[in-house]
């Protein structure tokens, strides 16, 4: 079965955080479904709603805002073992406001909304999962609040290193400039400067 | 019993999300203790482990960072209604990077760590209130990062508004100028110069 592999992994993941006997994995497994997209093409486009959650297999993404000037902007990355979705569409069922491209091929495990929502009535252990993941994006989304306002382009660099160990030669540079905030120019010439003193 | 009120508050407030039975509310409750903080007192300051979930029953607070110049940053506050806590230290154990500091005279539910891990155990629908108020949270700091890499200050001054009915009567100004990014001398100006266009 094809999917075995993208599950294995899912499955490991989940492991660490809650235990599920056979009956809830396979139950859980069978709401998932495995998708894959080539590089460029989009999970998610603003403007539709966010009926999807998204385990990331293999691959990477840019989840980002067009503002209303079409300036692009990076809210951020997605690579393996990252969950991606417009959280704020997924709940509401309203409209995102955000872009889910993939930025090499990629592949995913998708979980519907409904689906969801029967799983955490069937196994309540998945409360406490999904809890928990949305608690580490919640305090990696707060670090980065504290870095737009306070840190140094240099450190928002390092931050961004730490928490997507090797995307930064996987993604174009210009993406990771936008996503600390600085022009590809200034990032260029930043980076020279901390090799420099290595 | 002096904490009747507030734990009616509480309550309100949880049952719009799960519904508890009476052993489950009284479990609940008897986790929590009510207590005062003076205004400028400090619910938590940063270099101290977080061991406390507050759930703020009357007054405001702000949660800042200060960085290695000095500088002061508001993260973001809190009023009724609201839960409080550096989540980062709370979930790890590890010292906070937040001060917690009350605006006003502030009276709180407090539910240490210690116990929410224990109540999470005895009433697995917690799991899902905490799911739910995290992903609120979450949502709330994702539009906030956005705001900042993208909207102008008007609109992130609207945006403390909604977030924050009433609040912008209740913080000195020079708070909020700090919390959308801008000089109290630019954020002055620009108040006016909104009023002018009502």
């Amino acid at each position: 079965m094809q999917s075995i592999e993208p599950q294995k992994q899912l499955l490991a993941y989940i492991e660490r955080v809650v235990a599920l006997n056979d009956v809830e994995v396979q139950l859980f497994l069978s709401k998932t479904q495995i998708e894959h997209f080539e590089a460029k093409s989009f999970l998610l486009k603003a403007g539709k709603v966010c009926r999807t959650q998204y385990f990331i297999v293999k691959g990477c993404i840019r989840t980002y805002y067009v503002d209303e000037n079409a300036v692009e902007h990076i809210v951020q990355f997605g690579m393996e073992n990252w969950w991606a979705a417009d959280l704020q569409s997924f709940i509401t069922q309203q409209p995102a406001n955000f872009n889910l491209q993939a930025l090499e091929p990629t592949a995913v495990l998708a979980l519907s909304h409904q689906d969801l929502q029967g799983l955490f009535e069937e196994i309540p252990k998945l409360e406490r999962l999904f809890r928990i993941i949305i608690q580490n994006a919640y305090v990696s989304a707060q670090q980065r609040i504290v870095e737009n306002i306070s840190a140094t382009a240099e450190a928002r660099y390092e931050s961004f290193l730490q928490r997507y160990p090797g995307l930064d030669q996987r993604v174009p540079q210009y993406m990771i400039a936008g996503y600390i905030g600085v022009t590809p120019q200034f990032f260029s010439k930043m980076k020279s400067g901390m090799l420099k003193q290595l």
